[in-house]
């Protein structure tokens, strides 16, 4: 077999592994935590279906395919709650060693390519990497709803802490930061959400 | 909240139930049973970094949206082992009622398009089915590959079942099918896969 789809091939194989990294969120029906295959799966659906509410056009494949890779750096550097200050610390460095490897997989070209659309969407420059964003903040706080905010109980999370983490959105898309800002208030009447 | 984003909202909830529908394919390094989603974005990723290989030219953000959308009647009808001929018989009656009811969550232009591109999928006639087709064939058997071909001794599957199974892999991509029949022979060599 040539030596480039021999890479891609093993890069395939490799990315199985994300299957294996839990998240908070729980699935719902309050079912088990969710992992980032299933997160990234979700999200790039709902960027697809939802392309309509973006600020600005999108070119919509290359923001699935940020969506459906965001999380690899996660096989080596494992999830990192959004509420996790000390982990949010050393976030960084943990990902950047883990991009270099898993990525290095790939034939050059692709090793490339899909580092500069990971560094895009961590930047949060773009309208892609935005959108994205928007997704990777709707789509936990949406099962996170369904589920009468267990997630936030459980961890103590406050809506100050939430609404930090949503602020964002609004430079993706105004009409879905809407949508998460109703689900921030309507959880704070319902006492899910300390205030 | 607009009517059609509360459907489209609806329906992004709904489409999670998909995460709790196992296959028969097990995670490699003999891992846990795979569920759609977690099928559904492996074959997404692997369609954007082999596309090269398609015979014809394609839409990747289609061929990314079908492999995505591909297994959510399965929230209703379950999932039909390849190799389950009775389960075969009925798939098609029960697949359709689910299509019918999960897609019309959505609003009627989005209901319409993504039963549009289930039934293309599933014809297996376009440049974008036949190459989806190729990745819904080409995950598991890598997977299944990677753990010694459990999957098919336990369930006494043959050599000539799974190359049944992948014969119109060569329609999709003619390199492709080079690797799943290489993959057949390897394993019929070391006894995996009974003749």
């Amino acid at each position: 077999m040539e030596q480039r789809l021999e890479k891609q091939l093993a890069f395939a194989l490799e990315i199985d592994k994300v299957k294996n990294i839990f998240r908070q969120t729980h699935l719902s029906g309050n079912g088990r935590n969710e992992n980032d295959a299933e997160h990234s799966w979700h999200m790039a659906i709902m960027a697809y279906l939802l392309r309509e509410y973006s600020n600005e056009e999108i070119d919509i494949a290359k923001t699935m395919v940020m969506c459906l890779i965001h999380d690899l750096v996660e096989i080596d550097a494992g999830d990192t709650y959004a509420y996790d200050s000390e982990g949010q610390k050393t976030k960084k460095a943990r990902e950047d060693a883990a991009k270099e490897r898993i990525f290095s997989i790939l034939p050059e070209d692709q090793r490339a390519e899909l580092i500069a659309l990971f560094d895009e969407f961590e930047a949060n420059e773009t309208p892609e990497a935005r959108f994205a964003h928007v997704m990777d903040n709707l789509q936990p706080i949406m099962l996170n709803d369904s589920n009468g905010g267990k997630d936030w109980e459980k961890r103590g999370v406050t809506a100050q802490q939430v609404q930090a983490r949503q602020s964002k959105n609004i430079l993706g898309s105004k009409k879905l930061n809407e949508v998460t800002d109703n689900i921030i208030k309507a959880n704070v009447e319902k006492g899910n959400l300390k205030n």
